[in-house]
């Protein structure tokens, strides 16, 4: 039985606390967040043995075995280090932190503990579809990369509880909130480094995002040091839901994952034309890689192993976002070194 | 230069006439339709020299070539009787008749003129889609038909229209108005003759069809001499458009005809999901294919040669129609020998 | 901790012995099976406590609570009632069984016992397609249906597996084989009893089937008591995956499920044009389905309620399939009366 | 009668001058082309009755109204301004020319010769698709465009012929022989000028383009003046077909033309999958624009007016697929001044 604490119960740590509740030979042992009332609910529910509103008091528990940490982005390398050294092993959502020195500070804590997991939420890398992708890349099947696109837009449904949200904790801005899913997907896919991206954006749908100094829509362009180019288009106001599309576009084929963000296979034919409905948002569209990463998580702890997902992924993502955010404010080409 | 006579000037008249001015070295010489105030916009709008209430005095019109028919079903025998007792060419729009010995006579008359053409507006053999689907088959790329499944649904825009024109003059049932076109797909694709079938229908998105003895959807499934089993879906109330549609299975593949209806190729994403606009009429499905079989007709006439199409195909449809009218009225297997 | 004995490791039975074996605060407490060998492997590999040759010792077992019978067809009636004698839940693969009378008999049994959940193997109505277009159909958002339409295709792939499963036990024949599937699809989805059938079928594809005395392909066209039309197609050798497809046409709109049996989001662009991969079986088709349904008899077990699947649904289900398999034989229409 | 002589007879010239000869009411009076083998096949086949070796030559013939110029780039200019001396209507193919100085005194000719009808050859400005796309866009029904995504990518059946024509005379590079169309289309649906671009690519399928110093995949992000992000693709090695996309993200939702390049409604389902056949080049995709744009210039010449399509459009897309090529060359950021 390995035993899990998850720190932070917005939408992401319930997701992660169901599934561990739900999972064999798995206990969710403790619950962490700000929100007593609701912790009651919460533990009662999925039958939590311990709850605290207090990260530091969760990880004396010493029934604990792991961690899992989904509390806002400012808070992650802090909690990192401290369960670390409690000797509990670590999930942690994306990103690792939001300035690149501490990151690196946190990752060699990460590294000194390396007999303790680390694993990092890039939730994509576990979706089927992503998967299949992969595999064909890696089986050449497209032959060598030339160009990849990946978007990430979320639907006009959630802008307002965005900005309540931003209102309170800054997301970092588009690119290091949303970005540092498609350029991990950009990364992973290439197997490649971004060295030199130009962003661009606006707020033309959403001109109430200038209060929080956020934008709306995003782009950037990025060279990778194998000579692919990647385009990325970030938002948060699709009318259609929740798109999030890569496109890789090889020497010998092509492929679109989630060309239209199709719910499921249902085809609805009315007065509007031929539909097909879409997913509405990341809970619903990576439902089954949620539970997937959290299972290769614990597998992780029990076979003793480190997952593909490395700490230096997620530097990376934060790194070329980071750039993505100064190409924007300077209108420039920006380089990246590492 | 080919001088044609176009007589009935209702939607598919109209689109005769207007294909048939302006194609090259082809003249639109004369129209005929009871409306002589439409008539005259008409002569007037495409050029046409001479307009008549009357067909009859039409085709004593010795400058013409050709007649092309677009009047009511139940005047197209006599119609082409006429004609070629003036010795011209005839195109004729489906059903040659609503009479099996009607019909039957007057493909004795068709054969004993066969020096003249004899057209048949089966226009569906003219789409590409169609044509591509054909070839397909023809080269063998899904093996053997085993089955086929052809829906004519019109869209509900289209519905008061009917019923005002079904109360002038009876369409036939839904059958004869509108499957013969799925029939001779049907027995075009599989190159076979149907021997069997079994009707159903209803009338519950229309009751007020009722009123003129007419159903709004109706099913026929039909055994075919060569062991291909057809399932026929007609309707007059589709929300989402004009929905034509064909699938062949064949023992090593199956190919789909406009599975989904769509106009073109945009696809819209905005607040009802992904969504493909839809055909809305035969006019403009049909569009190209209308073009496409007025200028075959023509060429036939040139090159002294027959069409594809022959007058037996028409009888052979109406003879399925009818015994599917009358499988849907008894409610019983109906089997048809030739 | 409900603790469950699986009999029966063919293909579903290993997928339900894996799903319970998945399952948290369930147990996979035993399985039978002809194979001694296969049986330790699937011990070992599962880490079940207990491993039966015969059916009737492992119900012996005083710690099982349930049964899950995944049994060749003939052998369902006389499992079921065995596991009633000894007090046991029951999860019964589809069909009930191949003889009516013995299916009755079963059923008062079965009705006899409703103090233990009885729950039958009709997957597709768990799967999420099936279910978000029966919440559409129940919303009234496509109207009153008046066609419904489903196919039920297998990979061709699969063929020479089935010719040399069909040598040992007879598979009943493609309507009561494959047929009850969409059978039960037709009457969830229309909430109507079948009456009428008519059925087709050939052996094109696969004439080798004949030494089974089996059909490659068949239809069934259904009067519905609501009157609702019904067609059916049912087959063995589709080349490009594993087709269940439904279709629904109401008064109000259409509905699709699986038009094209997708396997993911991936579209691929090569030089065959573009492709969307497809499902190759039923165990990836409907691998969440399988999960979701024995999770429910779980919970009916727990919560003391039955399932939505009656042991009726299965009675009626073979009460159609024969009626088809009769008409295709005798080449009449088949009425059904209950 | 408008009488038109076709110059040059590659596959554009032969397509303009089919259009032409099928077309009423207009005469394809004379070809002039190098080849006089080819010229005395194309006069028998479509009736031609001048047929010269020489451009001027062609243009001293009395009889003609108008020219249409479809030989290579580098000859354009000087022939558009012959073609205005001998009191000619003027079609011309994209590319005005490949110098903008030369172009600009070019556009000063124009502009003097304003009784003239001058018409370029943006078709896709004519396609349905094309059309459907910008009335929704014109209406409002996307809201304000945020991004433009176009793709223009040429079959890899046709790089062959391609390395052995732009070794005979330049194609002007990627940027100007293909993008000019993605450009045009960029600026025509946003009303915008492009007035920053970055732009990328390699030779990686097709390492032989670089002896006619070629690439064969490129990239070009744009900014353009009201605020929208442009992004090209341009390719010369499909493996699927002719790849000619356009995207386009508004504030209240997105447009995609040809998502995929289906080239029917044919869906064929067999051992690859669900297969959408393929347009496989601009002759048969754009089959219908080039007739209405032909259309559209003898319209314009009968009714005394100029088509939208001005000279400064083709100026404005060679400045850009220039600036195009120079941030290619020189991996930086290259602004462009009006």
């Amino acid at each position: 039985m390995i035993k899990i604490g998850v720190a932070g119960l917005g939408r992401l740590g319930l997701i992660h606390a169901e599934n561990i509740s739900n999972m064999k030979n798995t206990e969710l042992t403790a619950i962490s967040n700000l929100d007593e009332t609701f912790n009651k609910e919460v533990a009662e529910r999925l039958n939590v043995p311990y709850s605290y509103t207090n990260y530091d008091e969760m990880i004396e528990n010493p029934e604990l075995d792991a961690v899992c940490i989904a509390t806002p982005s400012g808070l992650h390398t802090e909690q990192i280090k401290a369960a670390f050294k409690k000797g509990l092993h670590v999930f942690c959502e994306k990103p690792i932190g939001l300035d690149v020195e501490d990151i690196k500070e946190t990752i060699n804590i990460i590294d000194e503990n390396n007999d303790k997991v680390f694993h990092l939420g890039f939730m994509r890398r576990y979706d089927e579809d992503y998967q299949y992708a992969k595999e064909m890349i890696d089986n050449g099947e497209i032959g060598e990369i030339s160009i990849i696109r990946s978007y990430g837009i979320d639907p006009i449904v959630g802008l307002k509880d965005f900005i309540k949200f931003a209102k309170k904790s800054p997301s970092g801005g588009l690119f290091l909130d949303m970005g540092v899913h498609d350029i991990d997907v950009i990364r992973w896919l290439t197997n490649a480094e971004v060295i030199k991206v130009w962003a661009n954006g606006t707020n033309k749908a959403a001109p109430e995002l200038d209060e929080v100094n956020e934008i709306e829509i995003g782009t950037a362009t990025m060279q990778l040091d194998n000579g692919v180019t990647g385009f990325l288009v970030l938002g948060r106001t699709a009318s259609h839901g929740y798109h999030v599309e890569t496109e890789i576009i090889g020497t010998k084929g092509m492929l679109r994952i989630a060309s239209t963000p199709e719910k499921n296979k249902v085809t609805v034919f009315n007065e509007y034309g031929v539909v097909r409905p879409t997913s509405q948002g990341f809970p619903e569209r990576f439902q089954e890689a949620y539970v997937l990463e959290i299972r290769d998580f614990v597998n992780c702890i029990r076979e003793n192993r480190q997952p593909e997902i490395r700490a230096l992924d997620g530097l990376r993502g934060t790194e070329v976002a980071i750039a993505c955010q100064k190409s924007f404010e300077e209108d420039t080409l920006v380089e990246i070194t590492y």
